[in-house]
């Protein structure tokens, strides 16, 4: 049995998380006013992308309880069929462990990073995940995905042995 | 030049809002275990309803600028091509109002509910509405509606005289 890896989480950026999907937020992008002028908006932050044997877009709630770091990991999904958002609805940071799409990943191919609270993401289609990490407190979160017809989630056990992610 | 119409804003419930569209919302919908049961899931709030002429899903923010009660109307907008979700990335109630999807309304159609802070709202396609009224604080909301091409935004004065909403 090999030791637990140590995986560092890292601070959640756009250009950090490219490689798996969107970071939904303000900072970066321009913003266009709104309201005639009361507000402004910031479009076009996710690429949402669910059609896949006639997929539709999906919009639910999540409630979280929260986990302590250090989190020993415990298995890796995806979604074959589509993309998949999760917008935090108050402020509390969480933790997001991805790994390319393609094969099962080893633990060596695990990235972690924390949304401040703010940030939310949008794995793309395929992205390997661990189910969404919340932090400090019971966390809320609307989730924009697939339903439709199909097997839309694939579950994996990670390879190589244990992984504890440390903030 | 007719008396200001008082419109008195109701508490937002999805029995009220039926008729415009979705309240998204945990209350009144069962929830699925996730994560291993560490998280609990609220499927299918909404109804997003984007396709005609080939349109997309757009996902984008909004940080609205507070107003303050009783509040002038000023138009109301409609969206012919898709629906559109605001959901509050906060705890700041904000006022919806709204009128049946159809001609351009006179004030007596209007409809006005207070968002406790925690419900979204969805309108459907082509449901009359004036620009988001963010309440007590600058507030942030998700949006997801469509973007593609054609013409998506038509806008309307009131007709009948002035609207004034009050809590």
């Amino acid at each position: 049995m090999s030791e637990p890896l140590i995986l560092q989480a890292r601070s959640l950026t756009a250009e950090a998380f490219a490689a798996f999907g969107d970071v939904v937020e303000m900072a970066g992008h321009a913003a266009v006013p709104m309201n005639q002028g009361g507000a402004e908006r910031f479009h076009d932050l996710a690429q949402v992308d669910v059609r896949d044997q006639a997929g539709e877009v999906g919009i639910s709630l999540a409630r979280a309880q929260p986990e302590n770091a250090p989190v020993t990991l415990r298995l890796v999904e995806r979604h074959p069929l589509g993309s998949q958002i999760f917008m935090p609805l108050g402020t509390h940071p969480f933790l997001v462990v991805v790994a390319p799409a393609g094969d099962v990943p080893g633990r060596d191919a695990l990235r972690a990073f924390v949304s401040n609270g703010r940030q939310g993401v949008n794995y793309h289609k395929g992205v390997w995940h661990h189910p969404m990490i919340a932090l400090g407190a019971e966390s809320d979160f609307l989730i924009v995905d697939r339903r439709g017809p199909g097997n839309n989630c694939d579950e994996a056990e990670i390879a190589g042995g244990d992984v504890v992610v440390q903030l």
